[in-house]
């Protein structure tokens, strides 16, 4: 677990997968750091490759994430994704093990070190609270534990009450340290809202926000809602 | 096959894979620019993905290639290298199937057509010349020969005859446009010397270059014997 | 191409894939074995792995083939399907490439290889007439060209006109010993008989086998159909 | 966790991956079946697939485990090996992401999910105790915690202390259900002694006896010291 980067809580993480890119995705990105200073909630966003530079160069607050890594050296690797150059390229962190990108047990342990190693904090994804409380073992800093069949799905609610709860008692009862996310299905405030009462610590969106009418207001609808949220059930 | 980029020989390819990024990746490039232009032969760059936009931003004539791609639509497909970002980026092309990144048969053919649509040109690996003239049935611009076994030795000799040309006869026989690259073990400018003269059109090198004791005045004899062993084998 | 069973047209393939095994997968290949003795059909039969041994055991005339092989030497490889063990448990060939088993370029090229060596045909999968020429280029003894989006569909019409000639012509000028297999959509007696009439040599079923309502009638009135399409479209 | 099948240890395992198969694998399995039966150790013998009837039918004692298995239901999945097909052939279990067949974290609660479900008894590799912790809250019988480095490898000592205790403590305070298997390297019987001595409840061998001048004399040679060694530390 990477520690060099402050992931307190509640987070938010605006992915978007291969929907957007280049000017697109600068633009969500622009309207997600002036919400993250404006909220004071802290943004992941999850670009393509390529556009981790300039996102990186372009925003203040936003955390830049990539969506994948491979647990290489320095070295030989064609078609790989180095660690090193996330971080040259101002990555803040890296997801890994998202259900449209599966990787091995190993590859998850091994990218979790190099991480460790380099300075990237890491998200994994994992289907289960059984598979959250594996992942937990291998000590990343966030655990994405979402349903597959309910990513990308439209109407649907959030992840039922048994699902969170049940993740998040699992992979603190391993390490606490670790912050639970919990998304898929997020289409609204609402939605937000009923995710972070049923204890998330972050949850986030992709197609809830891209495919909305009108994309930077529905983020900025869903960060109002975390916040909120987040205040209600963590009163100081 | 992507007929926007002038791809005439003798081509160049230097191939970073995961040696280099960052700075270090910048410096080479911008080297290799000046010399691309100082003794015009057209090199391909494949730098890690974060590095192509800037170093498509900050040379010339430098022909900057992604080192995989993944042939989806725009959409969804958390962890892939959509091609379009690709484009926006500033890529102008694409390697596919490095033996360090070996992808299915459908995935080389759904890749070049996504590259075609977008406007990238493509180099696909092939093992042997067999695989050469399959990889030629799906009209990529290159195709890179080259027995694995050599990739990254050193002290090896260059492929040898039989193999670079069999290997082109099998291409062109299939697709006469396609341009014959072949590399593996390639350390200095007499190797690059000896392949042209066996008929390939392209080569390249990574560690003959990356582990030289002088990285950049390696790759300007390479360069340099390029240009002389292809003005020597194709008078005008 | 393994030159030592006889592979001469017409052919079926009736493939179980994953939905019998065991005693159920006995039947329906015993039923395979009687009508390709009485009618004259060479049938080829795709087990699951572990029946291999029995079906090639308690059948004369059925070809039996696995659904897919490694191309592995003797030695490690756990989880892996190593050639000689097919050899040694009866099988005549091997499937490659399935659009529910892609594998690479170099796999498919070593397969293909190693199939010769031991003594196994091969049937290797292409999704279009590109990729089938692609797959011609390493000499199969028979290329399956399907489009993917009809495999397993109901009620779709067979593959149409220009598919199945067009794959035709392509695997012909590369290689015309290799035999052309067009299925996906085989529902009836009349779709098998249109598809030979389109070109095809060979042409299979599974899930308009295994889910017609007596799977063995339903095989006996594709293999007649087959039959009497190849006889009208190629009488002596 | 599947409970109908006795897994007291001690126990070993004989794993042929792709070395031995057909007649030459029977031999073997007989042999170890007579042993399992003369030393009262439990044997876990891992086939190729297409030898698990054959296997299954002619030893008595034996447990018999295929080397993978996907998580898939029966239906569509061509090159794939079915839960089912394996009960049915008589396979007592299955091996899981053995290093030289990764296979992603989910595919591996899933395949466990499957196993319980059909009645096999599950072992699963990982590489390092961090990685046997995660394993274990997915709950298969069988843990074979081993460093990659080090299988196959031939004069090399067996897994340190370090690395067999602490596999031991981290996956028993997950689960204490879980059976230890700690092997790699293993070519004696003073190496089968000293990882007994270690802590582990089960090891194994596959090269150790495979390339020994002798393979059942070895593998006797390695059931006695099994005996031995449990007896000793475990004294009634």
């Amino acid at each position: 677990m990477y520690r060099g980067l402050d992931l307190a809580p509640p987070l938010f993480e605006v992915g978007p997968k291969a929907y957007l890119y280049g000017a697109g995705a600068l633009e969500l990105a622009r309207a997600a750091d002036r919400l993250s200073l404006e909220y004071d909630v802290r943004i992941v966003f999850t670009p393509q490759y390529v556009d981790i530079p300039l996102l990186a160069q372009e925003t203040e607050r936003l955390l830049i994430f990539a969506q994948h890594m491979d647990p290489i050296p320095v070295g030989p690797g064609a078609g790989s994704v180095l660690p090193e150059s996330l971080v040259a390229a101002g990555a803040h962190g890296v997801m890994l093990n998202h259900s449209e990108k599966p990787i091995g047990l190993s590859h998850i342990r091994r990218a979790i070190e190099r991480a460790d190693e380099v300075g990237l904090a890491t998200i994994v994804c994992a289907d289960t609270p059984q598979e959250a409380a594996a992942v937990a073992q291998l000590a990343p800093n966030i655990i994405l534990a979402e349903p597959p069949e309910l990513i990308g799905s439209g109407g649907e609610s959030v992840a039922g009450t048994d699902f969170v709860g049940l993740s998040k008692r699992m992979i603190k009862a391993v390490n606490p340290d670790i912050v639970l996310f919990s998304a898929a299905g997020i289409r609204s405030g609402p939605d937000v809202a009923q995710t972070i009462r049923l204890g998330a610590e972050m949850t986030g969106s992709t197609s809830g926000i891209i495919k909305a009418d009108d994309p930077i207001a529905m983020l900025e609808e869903m960060i109002v809602a975390l916040r909120q949220a987040w205040d209600e059930t963590h009163p100081t």
